[in-house]
């Protein structure tokens, strides 16, 4: 058992994750103080048709608790009953799915007792239990009957249960950041594995099959949607069928996820023909320069919306500079002009989820009593908290020329006049840059945990035509 | 307009498809005789939450009568009213996600009226229409609503609605044969680049990455969930963690998807190491001749689960010669006990889904009046239709030796005394064999279209070891 702990079925997590699962079950019962919460770790997705599914993840509070993603299972927190309910295995899942360990070998594994689904009802009695989100759950047709009873007090318990689960995920413990750093590593490569593709690649899909493709091979899918493309001013672009021009930048945003469910998060961005023009490099080392003072300001007790703001106080200042917007620096920041070249939030947390904890809607990302501001650009910004050491961040400013804001202003209460169009045509050639890492909180101030990759002008230029 | 007809949002079709999907939406709107029916796209599937979602691919039947995926969108057919109805963009959604062609420039290349979606309750009027299967539908609140008040009579539609387009897509046009042909042309590829990889590779996932990349690469995706595995034993085994081992058999069932939706499917089995053992290759030689008689069997008229039990006769036949099975002939195949190793169907209706149409249950795989066999084995038959000109369909036999059927063939109804064990520790180091090629039914017979990748062991060999 010990060298296959789940048999064919699925691969093993190590020790130092399955120890640290523990030890979180065991806080998150101290949080719930005698409150009931149940955890599904969900099931998979169906794509076109009922069996055939996207590949299985289960939901992130799952494997923050767990470590494996087991379909269909749901845990159970609950002070001196925490326990894992599995569903019954069909006669032919051996056949079809594979051999799983028993619920003994399970029980062993993960140091949870491990319970059938079908005695979950019985085990809850006549409490109300918290349920975590989960996209995909199901087999808990009874207890949401219940819940659906008493839908004040349900509403109450999954409230509580959402606070402790942000308090204990906002920091990260050290498996937390060893399964996280592992897929930033994978990451790195990938992006350098891009860099060189893009000389022999002819479409963006070319780029992004050799990214992806050295993620798969290492074992780490992606923790979303791979962003490979010549058009970065389209900001959630999932599309990647363009061909690429010599005088075209490629934006990859690309990062990989681990079979934990750790993720990572990386941008860079580089010239097709392995040369920046002169007016994008201009725009790149702006960029870069945002970036670096973001990264600065990073440090415990800091807020992040000072962070954002640091960099667009750079962007501003610089584009003043080369003449693109004329203006008081200060107003232009604080109207939330930059938002016409800076449209999206200086970054997020970073954890299981690539925006950790989204499913929780503001709850981890805003600190109470905060919420989102009303002004374009910033109202994008996903986290506003003070900075804690233990939290990971991304710090990812960028400069898009998004044609239908640069052609209306106005209708997101943006001054047109500041810009000067005559010196703006001159960067034409810059569609979109980003550039993205990653950073953890420490007591003395920042690491940039991504910082291995290459992100200097001079160095991308060299990857690129290497 | 012409040269990017969706703009960056989304690679356009070619007229080969849009015209057949018009002629398909007349056809069907012929068959529906005054029925009004709704066939709505879907919308992406989210992972970890809500706004991480799975690549878009809209419902095969969408695909069928539109041919492209439009997020969201739904189609109307009805005698004389059809028209596609869009959900309104949100004021940022080319910031997000890219400009889309306007509703005129949609509809001019559609050839097809585009309407707002919230204009389709009244459109709808008072009838009741039916609704095609979706995944992941969304917006139809109010129609569903109307429904709900009528169940007997929405039921009856949609089962109208379910034999018309059983009835269209059960046999494919020129469009669809040329969009499944791209689609088979990248497998092929792709299958010729993980023999390639093999020896190279240490675990499954490099072979998977390098196989899956062939295909990213060309612009495709996946039909289903890759299987790679030194363990295919294991039917559906979508694991790739395992170590290969220089005595292996490695199956590998990978079929690209065109961005227009048209899946392939093929299976190849090769030894790791570039040399089958004298085992393996007599195990190989029989699962081949298997699919070479069913392939021959394959024509018009013929009733498909005659061509399931030519290759069931061919395996019998076989392991009885090698003294793996004793018995009769005709007795182990009509009790089914050739399933103890060749527990699957022989294949299966080939589309816009891998198991086309499976989301319609057994509607369009077994003729009016047929049901699933009750005998383990011949009851997972997908597919028993007599055949038709212009279907499509998959040839897979295999040979496998799962533990759990093998350690108690009493449990599935088998015969255990049948088996002589001692020649079956002959093969232990074949757990898995299967190939598949996918068929096209033709006037005069059967057409192998994936029938350029190599199958002879000698060729399989060479592949492996270049």
């Amino acid at each position: 058992m010990l060298n296959d702990p789940l048999r064919q079925a699925l691969p093993a997590p190590g020790p130092l994750l399955l120890t640290a699962c523990a030890h979180r079950r065991q806080q998150l019962e101290g949080r719930l103080a005698g409150l009931a919460a149940l955890v599904p770790a969900g099931v998979p997705a169906s794509r076109n048709y009922p069996a055939n599914t996207y590949p299985f993840r289960a939901s992130s509070h799952f494997l923050y608790l767990v470590g494996v993603s087991l379909e269909g299972a749901v845990l159970l927190v609950a002070a001196g009953q925490s326990a894992l309910f599995l569903p019954a295995r069909d006669a032919f899942d051996d056949l079809w799915h594979g051999p799983l360990a028993s619920p003994e070998e399970l029980s062993a594994l993960l140091g949870l007792e491990v319970r059938p689904l079908a005695s979950l009802s019985s085990a809850l009695a006549d409490r109300i239990p918290a349920i975590a989100p989960c996209m995909h759950a199901q087999g808990l047709a009874s207890v949401r009957a219940v819940r659906a009873a008493r839908p004040v007090q349900a509403k109450e318990a999954d409230h509580q249960l959402a606070l402790a689960l942000v308090a204990l995920r906002l920091v990260h413990d050290e498996a937390a950041l060893a399964e996280m750093q592992r897929a930033m590593d994978v990451s790195v490569q990938a992006h350098r594995v891009g860099m060189a593709a893009t000389r022999t690649s002819t479409f963006e899909r070319e780029i992004c099959a050799a990214m992806e493709a050295t993620c798969s091979r290492a074992g780490f899918g992606t923790a979303y949607g791979s962003i490979v493309t010549v058009h970065g001013e389209v900001l959630h672009n999932h599309h990647h069928h363009h061909a690429l021009r010599a005088g075209d930048l490629l934006l990859a945003d690309v990062g990989s996820e681990s079979d934990s469910g750790y993720a990572s998060d990386i941008t860079r961005t580089w010239p097709v023909s392995g040369r920046f023009s002169g007016s994008q490099r201009e725009i790149y080392e702006l960029v870069l320069a945002m970036q670096e003072a973001a990264i600065a300001k990073v440090g415990p007790g800091v807020r992040y919306r000072d962070v954002h703001l640091t960099a667009a106080r750079v962007l501003v200042d610089g584009l003043c500079q080369l003449g693109v917007l004329r203006g008081d620096v200060d107003a232009l920041v604080e109207d939330g002009t930059y938002a016409l070249f800076f449209p999206h939030g200086i970054g997020h947390l970073l954890g299981l989820d690539v925006h950790d904890m989204e499913d929780l809607g503001d709850l981890a990302g805003y600190a109470p009593g905060r919420a989102r501001s009303a002004q374009f650009g910033l109202s994008y910004l996903r986290l506003d908290r003070e900075l804690e050491p233990g939290m990971v961040v991304t710090i990812e400013p960028g400069f898009y020329q998004v044609p239908s804001l640069l052609a209306d202003p106005a209708r997101v209460g943006l001054r047109a006049h500041a810009i000067d169009r005559a010196r703006l045509a001159r960067y034409q050639d810059v569609r979109g840059i980003r550039i993205e890492d990653d950073v953890l909180v420490t007591a003395q101030g920042s690491a940039v945990l991504t910082g291995a990759l290459e992100k200097q002008p001079d160095q991308i230029e060299r990857l690129v035509s290497a």
